[in-house]
């Protein structure tokens, strides 16, 4: 008879493996199964920065959203898919900790910073024991690879999502204080309205795969297309920056 | 004639060696000199989390800030006598850096997120090549340990020091937005006073050296003092919070 599982997430960092922690890297040799989200036709972003850190013939479950995230989320349909969808990951994984396997959770960043995994801990934390890993989060990598001193002294940081309304965005940029801007993807259109309308454009770098192979880095302003992935992210500072 | 050396800021994350990230140790094992900043008559906070990861023998310097940080910022001696020690630092620095030596400069947290590494940053980066290691930050290592999922979705996170005045905070926290209070230290009657003010007294959480051996957490409003250390946080949530 073996006692219960623990439920363990863990966060993986921006990207760059090597930004993993110590502490994520043994939670993953010392799992029984590993689970990680991922949109359905695509590779679990996570997984792939956790690759090599994966023991030969562990067991691994693939949860696949059912719809994209870049979809309204106020919209209901989307609400009832997603809210069922979670509901029934907790549920798959519910059964493999009352099996007394310990269950880590894959999330890219930090769990708890706009994490899926936040979606599973509040379904099970009161049945099941559970532990957080911190990572590094993609705004940290983003900032990091511009060489740009985010904050400092008596600053105010604002961290939004490009899915806000134009007007919110504008809002917010107005107060003149840094600002990071997550979820690009199909908002950045919209988002650099918000910047132009605000007068910020200039002090805005875009970051696309922030610390990845491929990472790519330029004042928005001289982005001259509006295509980005959906884990891009705009920086708005206060004060000088050079790339 | 050996070539200039490298400039590598290292966020050691918010305490836990464990999380330290597997580059940021690998930077302590291949670093000629490391520096760390510390109060004077105090231990470096983030020398204490890398100890072990320093192989014996490397070379350390001492940055001693004349000044504690918890003075007013806004004063003009203050001004001055901190970007004097800002100057001399990075002084030091560049002079081990021409002779070859690769410096890294330690940083609680992550390096660019309120941390002193930026100001030897933006004094040496037109001179050296220079490399940032971001780490897990004090806020993410705190909402973690106390199991609360900050930010989902659309939410937007303010992240603001506690060094405010009551007024700004007051009118930050009716936003009704999660929100992250830095920087308590003496700073900790004026919070507790904006949080009832605003009322949300009753969604924050106190958090002192979180995911440190010596880690408090608990409702503020059950804390029966005001004294906290300087690294100390406050999480406001717009949503439940069990301990």
């Amino acid at each position: 008879m073996t006692g219960q599982g623990v439920l363990i997430g863990v966060g993986v960092g921006p990207g760059d493996p090597e930004l993993m922690t110590l502490k994520a890297v043994r939670a993953l040799e010392s799992a029984d199964v590993v689970a990680h989200f991922a949109k359905a036709g695509n590779a679990s972003n996570a997984r792939a920065t956790a690759a090599k850190y994966l023991k030969p013939g562990t067991r691994e479950i693939q949860l696949l959203y059912p719809v994209t995230t870049e979809h309204p989320t106020a919209e209901a349909a989307y609400r009832t898919a997603i809210d069922r969808f979670f509901d029934e990951s907790a549920a798959q994984i519910a059964e493999l900790l009352e099996a007394g396997k310990t269950v880590a959770v894959l999330s890219e960043g930090d769990p708890l910073f706009f994490g899926s995994y936040m979606h599973v801990h509040i379904r099970l934390m009161s049945r099941f024991p559970t532990e957080v890993i911190p990572g590094v989060t993609a705004m940290s990598g983003c900032w990091s690879a511009a060489g740009l001193p985010i904050v400092q002294g008596d600053d105010v940081l604002t961290v939004a999502p490009g899915t806000l309304n134009q007007e919110e965005l504008v809002r917010r940029l107005r107060q003149k204080e840094p600002m990071v801007i997550m979820k690009l993807g199909r908002n950045l259109p919209k988002v650099r309205r918000a910047l132009m309308e605000s007068e910020r454009l200039d002090n805005a770098i875009y970051v696309e795969r922030g610390t990845m192979h491929n990472e790519r880095l330029m004042p928005l302003a001289q982005k001259t297309d509006d295509s980005a992935p959906y884990f891009a992210i705009v920086l708005v500072t206060n004060r000088w920056w050079q790339p």
